[in-house]
C-alpha cells in the first residue's frame, strides 16, 4: 500500500497513511452516501460530506489528528483558530476523544457560530482577527495543548483522504473526481488516495474565479498568495484561504490533474440545484464541483463531485433558491 | 420468514413479501443513509428517504409493483393519478423498466410538477380534480395499462416496507420507529417488517393534528374519513389523504403501537431544524417524525424518524427557515 510513497518519496502523506487513518476514524465519522444526481446532464454522483455531524468533511482530519497524539499529550487537549468548519470539527473530535479543546475565534464572529462551538463542549476564546494565530500559540504554550492546523498537517491530510477510499469502494470506473480547493487539505488527501488506487481517475480541483490561488500556484510551479481583498469577494467562504499549505502544494503538484474555476452565479445556481433537485443543503464552497460539472458535463465523463460542507448562512440559501433550476 | 403471516393470517402482506421486494428493487432505488441527529435531545436517527432520486420513499413501492407484473402486462404500461410524489415515482419506475406511463394530474397542478413528471418520460393527462380517478380508469381500459395505486395495494406496501429492513440492518436495539402516515402505505409495510424482525421496536405513526384520520381510525377500530376541508389546512400535504387504505388498515391495527399528532408550527420547526442542523431539505410531511420526537424525546428511547420525502415548495422552505432552531 506504500507504492505511492515509493513513487513520490518527498510527499508528507502516503496512501498507506490514508488507509490507516480510515481504520482510526471508523465509527467516529459518518460513512457518507454517494448519491446519483440523476437530474444532471451527463453522469454525476455526489459524495455528501455535508451529512457529517458538523456538516463538513473536516471531521475526518480532526479525528485522525487527535487519535494520532500520544495519550499523555492528547489528554492535555487541543487548540485551533477558526471561525468555520475546522473549529467545529476540532471541538467535536475533542469531545468524542474526551479531551479539552480551545477554539480561538475572531472578534466579530456571529453569535450563532460561537454558540454552536460552545454547544460542542469547547472553550471559545475571542481575539482580534489579526492576532488569532498568536493567541492560539499562547494557549498552546501555557496549557500544553496541541495545535491542530486546518490543512497544512500530515494527519489532517490523511484523514481528509479517507473520503476518497469510500468513493472508490462505492463506484467503479470513475473518470473524474471534482474537489473544492481552499487550503488544499481535502484535495491533497484525495489526490494521494486516488493516485495509488485508481489510476484512471482524474482529480480536478475547483475554485471560485475570485479565489483561484491554487490554480495560479499549479500553473506557476510555486505557491502563489492571493490578496484577501480579492478572495473576500467570493460567496464560497470555505475557499478564501489566501494560499495553499506548504505540505499540500507538492502533493497537489504530484496528484492533481487540473484546477478549473467557476463564477459566483454558477456557484449559487449549483446550491439551488442541490437543494431543489437533490434535497441537500450545501454551502457555496461545497457546491463548487457541481458548478464545474454543470458548466461542462461532457468534459468529465463519469464524475463524482465532493460536497464538502453544508453550513450555509440561511440568507445565502434564500438568495440561491431564487435561481432558476 | 412467514411467521408474521402465520400469526396474522388475514393480512395482505407478509414479512416474506417485504424481503422478496427488497431483492426485486435492489439496484433501482438508493439504499438511503441512516444519519445521527446528534443535535437533537435524546437519541435520534434519520432514515433519509428524501435522498431517493425523486425525493421520496414512493419509489420503492412503485418499482416493486411494476416488477411484479407479468412481462406481457408490464409491457403495455402503467397509469396512476397523482400530482405528488407517487406520480413521479411511477413515472420514474416505468422509465427504469422501459415501459410507458400515464400520470393523470389535476387541472391546476403547478407547471413545475407537470414538467418534472414529463421530464421523467411520462405522458401527463390533465383532468378536473374530481374526475382524476375516472380518467385514469378510462386510460387503463382503453390502453390495457395497469393501475398502480398510491398505497392500497399489496405490492406497493411490500415495497415501502423495504426501508425498514435497511434501518434494522444499520442500527441495533431500536426502541421506536417514527413514521409519517398519509394513506398508510409506508407505515403498514414498515409495520409488517418490524413486527416480524424486531419485536422490541415500537412502530409509532405521526400525523398532523389537522389530518389525524388514522389516529381516529385506530382509536375507533374502523376506518374514519376526515373531511378534505379539514385536512387541506395542514402544510403537510403528503398526509391529506382523507382515509387510510382498506388493505392498510388491518395491517396497521396488527402492527402499529400508537399514532401521535403534531401541530403546524412544530412541523415547520422540524423542517427548519433538519435544514439547518442536518443539512437536509425535507418536506413538511417528511418532518413529522422529527417533530414528534422534539416534542417529547424522552418518550421514544433510541428512535429512528423516517424522513419520507423532500419535495418542498421553496416558499414553504423560506417560511420554515425563519423558525428558531
Amino acid at each position: 500500500m506504500r507504492t505511492a510513497s515509493q513513487g513520490a518519496p518527498g510527499l508528507a502523506v502516503t496512501a498507506g497513511d490514508v488507509v490507516a487513518a480510515r481504520a482510526r476514524i471508523a465509527g467516529h465519522v459518518v460513512r457518507t452516501p454517494l448519491l446519483p444526481a440523476s437530474w444532471a446532464p451527463g453522469e454525476l454522483w455526489l459524495k455528501a460530506e455535508s451529512l457529517q455531524p458538523i456538516g463538513a468533511f473536516k471531521l475526518r482530519g480532526a479525528v485522525n489528528a487527535i487519535a494520532r497524539l500520544r495519550p499523555d499529550v492528547r489528554a492535555r487537549g487541543v487548540v485551533t483558530h477558526s471561525s468555520g468548519n475546522h473549529g467545529q470539527a476540532v471541538a467535536w473530535a475533542a469531545r468524542a476523544a474526551g479531551v479539552p479543546a480551545v477554539i480561538v475565534m475572531p472578534e466579530g464572529a456571529t453569535a450563532v457560530k460561537v454558540e454552536a462551538t460552545r454547544e460542542l463542549g469547547a472553550e471559545v476564546v475571542m481575539a482580534p482577527a489579526a492576532r488569532r494565530e498568536r493567541v492560539a500559540g499562547t494557549v498552546r504554550a501555557e496549557r500544553g495543548m496541541t495545535l491542530i492546523p486546518p490543512y497544512d498537517h500530515a494527519d489532517v491530510i490523511a484523514g481528509q483522504g479517507t473520503l476518497a477510499l469510500e468513493v472508490l469502494e462505492d463506484l467503479d470506473e470513475i473518470d473524474t473526481l471534482l474537489v473544492p480547493v481552499g487550503g488544499g487539505g481535502l484535495i491533497s488527501g484525495v489526490g494521494i488516495a486516488v493516485a495509488s488506487l485508481s489510476s484512471r481517475t482524474r482529480v480536478i480541483g475547483v475554485e471560485p474565479e475570485l479565489a483561484a490561488d491554487a490554480r495560479a500556484s499549479l500553473a506557476r510551479g510555486h505557491r502563489v498568495e492571493w490578496d484577501a481583498r480579492s478572495t473576500a469577494r467570493t460567496i464560497a467562504d470555505g475557499t478564501r484561504t489566501p494560499v495553499v499549505g506548504e505540505l499540500n502544494f507538492p502533493i497537489m503538484r504530484a496528484t492533481v490533474d487540473d484546477i478549473v474555476t467557476v463564477g459566483e452565479d454558477e456557484i449559487l445556481a449549483a446550491v439551488a440545484a442541490l437543494a431543489r433537485r437533490s434535497r441537500l443543503v450545501v454551502e457555496p464552497s461545497g457546491a463548487l464541483g457541481v458548478a464545474a460539472h454543470l458548466a461542462d458535463p461532457a468534459r468529465y465523463g463519469r464524475a463524482v463531485a465532493v460536497l464538502s460542507g453544508g453550513n450555509i448562512d440561511p440568507a445565502v440559501l434564500f438568495r440561491a433558491l431564487a435561481f432558476p433550476v
